[in-house]
């Protein structure tokens, strides 16, 4: 049972037969294709030797083949942790040197051993972390960077930054400096790469191929641009003409080896290793969630850190980067048919063939189409609506997911996360820390009681009955105690029981525990009992290990209604 | 009004008369003869010079006096911000050297304006984030460190460490050169104050003394100590023996004059500044309320904060270091009949009396005989039932209690306190990320529903009531969504109707919307209706401005008894 837990394959492997196979097979086919100018696309974002690109989609694809409980998940190079992992190599080590590409691998292994070491902690439920729209507003802004990071390929100069001041700042120093040849063959690639998203496949409609198989052959596009411009290049000796080509790419598979065992560097870049494993973890497990849901598949959040933490190992094993489930590769291969992880492998291999004999062919693809690809392919990624969906609903949803966009646009992807993070866990901090408290009474002919101030309703000035909207905790202990107080002290001098309602308290936690019974020896002194009423199994159980209930000067009802007849006066 | 409330004063000196007065006169005299000693104490805890020790005790008490909103607080150089100022400092410059001190005063000053910054914000409410078991823990921890330091000056050796093992390194690497005569001295000091404490009062009393006098004399103990050592270093001149005296104290007032101007000082000095700031204020206003709690006063947060700030940048105007509201010398000022800051702004006088006549026989005082005083001083801090309590009460608070605890004693006071903060928070946002989830089912004969496993209730195969005891938030959002495609897969085939029944949910934030709406859709492609029923007036506001309502599938109802009467089958 474990095994077959920790190993999916078993699981679907039995009953394999033919039909399977073919799907799978189809399915690998086309996500190959779409996927060997993706990899080289993000080797060259991560600031990486092309061939990286191509190593990083071979055995990590196997390993999650392995460990991976989704079955139609593509695990490889992404637009985001692509960036995140040059942001953070970029620190420490020059673009293009060894160094460079050796801290790039280092970053794999150690971010494969950290999800490897959540999953065996079971630490799958700390992606909840990050909420749906601070997600949304991370990649948002993380698809900006990365579409200006490219345009110095598509204007074939040198200019550099993490983020938008920088990044702009350094395009418009070096403007002058563009290549025409450079420009007009990223430009080119551009136009051809959104007519295919747009037009080809309606005109391969047109032209009688069936809507699917349409559909199918426009994600090829990229192939496409990718053949027209190395074409040009060769007929047009872009190399004389100074347009930046990908040149030598290593032929043949990846060579296995330890990742750098540099303790120093990996201290160095720990921290940004475990903010690339929690944002791929959170994206691949939504991407994971989402194509599982459709075919009533489901998932187990900390197999997938096990799995991705596997592949990330492999990736580093094999001389690649960071990798993790992407969206646009997972959704083709989903699309075209795949039905377990087995189209994965057969991927692998295909990727494989092409690290083996393709890559000569290379050496004349301009860097300016890589970068179109990616520009085109991060335009997806971008959610204009988020901020607006945001404010509609909520001021703090707001103000975190602008918190999250500004600070990843001004400080960079690292940062970015960190303030999504940190913002949104201290809104709801805030939030909790003055819950909303209602004086209630009972709805005339019913059990119920209500609100006061939005309701008609039966009160008694020998009583008030309070009831807080929030689980009672360190955050709000002061804010109930001080509640309470000003209540008292605007309270008819009848007044004689005061009546916690607990409707909506989860817990009471030990500072709120010490709270209300400073605040029951105050009342004790006015001669004011304290009472509590429909209070919770979970929370009773907790106050009965305390002395609490012993020395209540009041007493615990069921229901505020039995509390208020049994109070009343008569 | 305003001016009012940021200048307390003008309520209380309205009707002061001759018997407050009085009073306050009396409050200072004793309070200026315990001060003298503890403020020596802290300097030499913080390792800095005696007589800014005497500085941080005149103006900033002034200062609290004019902005503070506690009558009876006093404030001065305290045990734990004194270890706190130590501990940062030292990691800057050389104890007993020029910038060691000068680094000092700029965290005096610095802290001071980030007090009033915070106030100005109004974010008195942040020190809700340290809970009061933590507090504890961390107060406890740092008395153990706080006892164990000055044993070096005990035993006059040369030991250092911010932390228990460090410390106790040191001690025994250096316990072989002890002074036998400073030993002497340290362990009668000792003696002499553990016996005024216990020992005094009782004989006073026998000897006809009135209790509360007694007890006030009893608390002159240091200075018996004081007195009695520095005669016994003066007749045996312990100067030549190798005792370690304070020395001299230049005579005077402190100088007025700007803290260093140094943004490179004042940058390295700013994590630890807002951590002094913070814990100043927490144990500042925990002392306030609890004085003011007795006479029916009330403290304010917020001006707390700026009046905090005051005193600070007064300390650091003047040559002190960073102050706060200290519990055992408000204690005595308020047991001595203090009335209102008078007595305050009285003993900043007496204090500046001290400074000018007194400094010169403080230089045969034998440090021995500070640190003793500092050691049964910090014994009072010491919580050993703490971790019991919690235990006892919840794990997560202990373990929040622990790691505060242990953090501290082994890696030091700053990651102690960060340590408390953040495995608190943490602790919160893993409880309330798997709630406590009930099937509910209606008590018979009432509209009351309750837990189907607790109760016997009644329930319909066509209709699952689902409570869920929590503000639906993003770090829960995903488990509600588990739970309830696992509850749809278990129930019975007759399932038409979902109830959600939110009387705990506080709050719906967008990521938790989002996962009801696809919880909806997979509910619908089953045939089933998700209905909502209790929801509270905010969260119904909130959910007003999404369009979930208007695609809602089921109904909204007022109470879950509705609801069952409408959707039970007939």
């Amino acid at each position: 049972m474990t095994i077959r837990h920790n190993l999916p394959p078993l699981d679907w492997l039995r009953g394999y037969d033919k039909r399977l196979l073919t799907s799978d097979l189809l399915a690998a086919v086309i996500v190959t294709i779409m996927l060997i100018p993706q990899s080289l696309a993000y080797a060259l974002l991560a600031g990486l030797p092309a061939e990286m690109g191509l190593y990083a989609s071979i055995l990590p694809l196997a390993a999650y083949a392995a460990f991976g409980t989704s079955r139609t998940l593509s695990v490889g190079p992404v637009a985001v942790v692509s960036l995140m992992t040059a942001t953070a190599v970029g620190r420490i080590a020059e673009t293009g040197s060894l160094g460079y590409a050796s801290a790039a691998i280092a970053m794999a292994g150690l971010s494969g051993l950290m999800l490897i070491a959540m999953g065996l902690l079971r630490f799958g439920h700390l992606a909840n972390l990050l909420s749906h729209p601070v997600v949304s507003g991370f990649i948002t802004a993380s698809g900006i960077i990365i579409a200006l990071s490219q345009l110095r390929h598509i204007l074939g100069i040198d200019a550099h930054g993490e983020n938008l001041p920088t990044l702009l700042g350094s395009l418009f120093a070096h403007v002058g400096e563009t290549n025409t040849i450079t420009l007009i063959t990223g430009v080119a690639a551009l136009a051809l790469l959104l007519w295919t998203r747009r037009g080809l496949g309606p005109l391969l409609q047109r032209l009688g191929m069936g809507k699917d198989t349409a559909g199918m052959v426009a994600k090829a596009g990229p192939v496409l641009a990718i053949v027209l411009t190395t074409l040009a290049s060769v007929f047009f000796a872009f190399e004389d003409r100074g347009v930046a080509l990908v040149g030598n790419v290593p032929q043949g598979l990846p060579a296995f080896g330890w990742p750098p065992m540099d303790l120093e560097l990996w201290r160095e870049l720990a921290v940004s290793a475990l903010l690339i494993s929690v944002i791929g973890f959170v994206e691949s497990v939504s991407v994971g969630k989402t194509l599982a849901a459709k075919r009533r598949q489901r998932i187990d959040a900390n197999q997938e850190l096990i799995a991705l933490g596997a592949a990330n190992v492999a990736s580093a094993g094999s001389g690649g980067f960071p990798v993790t489930g992407g969206f646009s590769r997972s959704v083709v291969n989903f699309d075209a048919g795949a039905q377990t992880q087995l189209a994965s492998v057969f991927t692998a291999l295909g990727i494989a063939l092409a690290a083996l004999f393709l890559t000569p062919v290379l050496y004349y693809l301009p860097k300016a189409t890589l970068a179109a690809t990616i520009i085109v392919a991060v335009t997806s990624l971008i959610d204009g609506k988020i901020l607006g969906l945001a404010w509609r609903y909520s001021r703090s949803d707001f103000i975190a997911v602008a918190a999250t966009i500004v600070t990843t646009l001004v400080a960079g992807v690292e940062l970015g996360v960190l303030a999504g993070i940190g913002v949104s866990i201290a809104l709801h901090l805030h939030k909790t820390s003055r819950p909303h408290i209602a004086i209630v009474g009972e709805v005339p002919g019913t059990e119920h009681f209500r609100n006061i101030e939005r309701h008609d309703v039966v009160t008694y000035p020998s009583i008030i009955s309070m009831r807080i909207d929030e689980s009672l905790y360190f955050a709000n202990a002061g804010y109930m105690e001080s509640a309470i107080y000003a209540l008292v002290a605007e309270a008819d001098e009848r007044l004689e029981h005061f009546i916690l309602q607990c409707t909506a308290v989860n817990e009471i936690d030990l500072s709120a525990l010490e709270a209300l019974e400073s605040v029951m020896e105050r009342l004790k002194e006015q001669g004011i009992a304290l009472h509590l009423s429909e209070v919770k199994g979970p929370v009773m159980d907790a106050l009965e290990c305390s002395d609490f209930l012993q020395h209540l000067t009041g007493q615990v009802f069921l229901s505020q209604h039995q509390a208020c007849e049994a109070l009343k006066p008569r």
